[in-house]
């Protein structure tokens, strides 16, 4: 186990922010080819939204740090978030036992950089990306990459497993079908008996006593998902949808607001320990049914 | 504390069902005043449809009964559900020690009426009101009404609370402060630091030692809501509402969403305890914002 430096803090944070600028430029991209249906008489194209905020302590212990949510309401991506942020502090009570190396000593520094795309059509698949490294008297990597489609198609679902196999196997030879396998269990709703989309990569707990290759991984998570997801969105974001297909869209979003409310640590842990409410829910889908 | 007998139950029972047979019968004829905005060319009044429901046994324990949902879409009522349910069975590990009486006996008994009404006005209120009857080795009822407004009038917050003070008066004295301050600590979301609504009473673990009393009060909470929330709907559904209004309403009906999922108790314990998802889930409302 390495122990993680204030230079790997700086790197990492850096990082994170170099990512964000670089996604948010791609997507945007992406948003431009399309954003004059009418000839040059039509809008502008979208562009991200950035707001920056500053942490408040709440329950979960007090201290500093903040972040940067970047949103974008397109044409082609109805909803994406993109945040930053880099927070420290002191664990309360309540999390101390919880939280790996925060026994010992309660205080903590996290950073990570959170996306999360609902586009408009419903050809076009949902998808989220999240990295982070939080040090503790440990250290370590969490993150993944999964993709939520409202019609899965064959092709996207194995470019996307193909993209992050490539970024595990560089890693390590086991890292592919851990993280896939740990993905499937994770978005998954018990109550609907269902996952909540094509599955991906997850990790957590990430340490394994090289911080120059757990970094060189969790770099390569994000620049694979840059890579491949606006790929996909190419692929199907010129496709007319019809009513119907939008109306399926909304209910399969109403899953992904149950596991992000019901199940998803991250959400649940955020909102406990007084994170930004905005940056949290940010996630949540811009329209959503439940007939 | 009285035992509850098997008449009790038979007698809640049928009392939740003829409940439901009354305020479906309410609600309709609210729909059928505007049932036909375009004259006698226009789309006859909605209904609500009943879906029977028998009861798989879940990770909270086995055995029988089963319920009805039944649900009306329509043009005041853009979504109103009003389940019924009995069931029994036998508690598993984990809920022994959390269920009043479930420790000593893990069976139980319990029957009630569950009523959420989203409407299509953003001018016309949401409403809520529930009420049931379980059985352990001890009894009890619990319950509640309350309200959520996208824009609160006052004088329909008052009728609403004075028509459930009323009822509370005539059950007890201390009834009425007690359970609207119970409400009001109960519809609340504490990441956002607001209420769910204008609050009403919510009550539990209610056995004052005198069965008749307390059924009496339960009747009188399900009749209260009948009779005074068809009355605020029609003092509203005819007013006019704007586009932004509208956009207002799928945004606080964001925030019922988010209390459902991340804080309502029969909401966690029926899906834990292997309920039936959609008679849960039918409280969600029909369509949604997080913009």
């Amino acid at each position: 186990m390495t122990a993680f430096t204030d230079d790997h803090k700086q790197r990492a944070a850096a990082w994170f922010e170099a990512l964000r600028d670089d996604l948010c430029a791609a997507l945007e991209s992406v948003e431009e080819e399309v954003a004059q249906p009418d000839g040059a008489g039509g809008a502008p194209p979208s562009r991200f939204e950035r707001r920056a905020w500053s942490r408040d302590a709440g329950e979960g212990g007090g201290e500093g740090g903040g972040g940067v949510m970047a949103i974008l309401r397109g044409r082609v991506f109805e909803k994406a978030g993109v945040n930053v942020s880099t927070v420290w502090g002191t664990f309360s009570e309540e999390f101390r036992n919880r939280i790996p190396g925060a026994a010992e000593d309660p205080r903590f520094w996290a950073s990570g950089i959170s996306v999360v795309i609902h586009p408009s059509s419903p050809l076009v698949p949902a998808a989220h990306m999240n990295t982070r490294m939080i040090v503790t008297t440990r250290g370590w990597f969490g993150g993944g990459a999964d993709m939520t489609p409202v019609f899965a198609v064959e092709e996207d679902t194995s470019a996307f497993h193909a993209a992050l196999k490539a970024a595990c196997d560089a890693y390590s030879d086991d890292a592919y079908p851990r993280f896939k396998k740990w993905c499937d269990e994770y978005f998954y709703l018990p109550h609907r008996g269902e996952a909540r989309g094509v599955g991906g990569i997850f990790y957590d707990d990430l340490n394994a006593g090289d911080w120059e290759a757990d970094f060189t991984f969790t770099q390569a998570v994000g620049r694979t998902f840059m890579d491949v997801y606006p790929r996909l969105a190419r692929r199907h974001m010129h496709e007319p949808w019809t009513e119907e297909q939008r109306r399926q869209q909304l209910v399969k979003r109403g899953r992904y607001v149950e596991f992000n409310l019901l199940y998803d640590r991250g959400t649940l842990f955020g909102l406990k320990t007084g994170g930004n409410v905005e940056a949290i829910l940010m996630s949540l889908p811009p329209m959503t049914a439940w007939p």
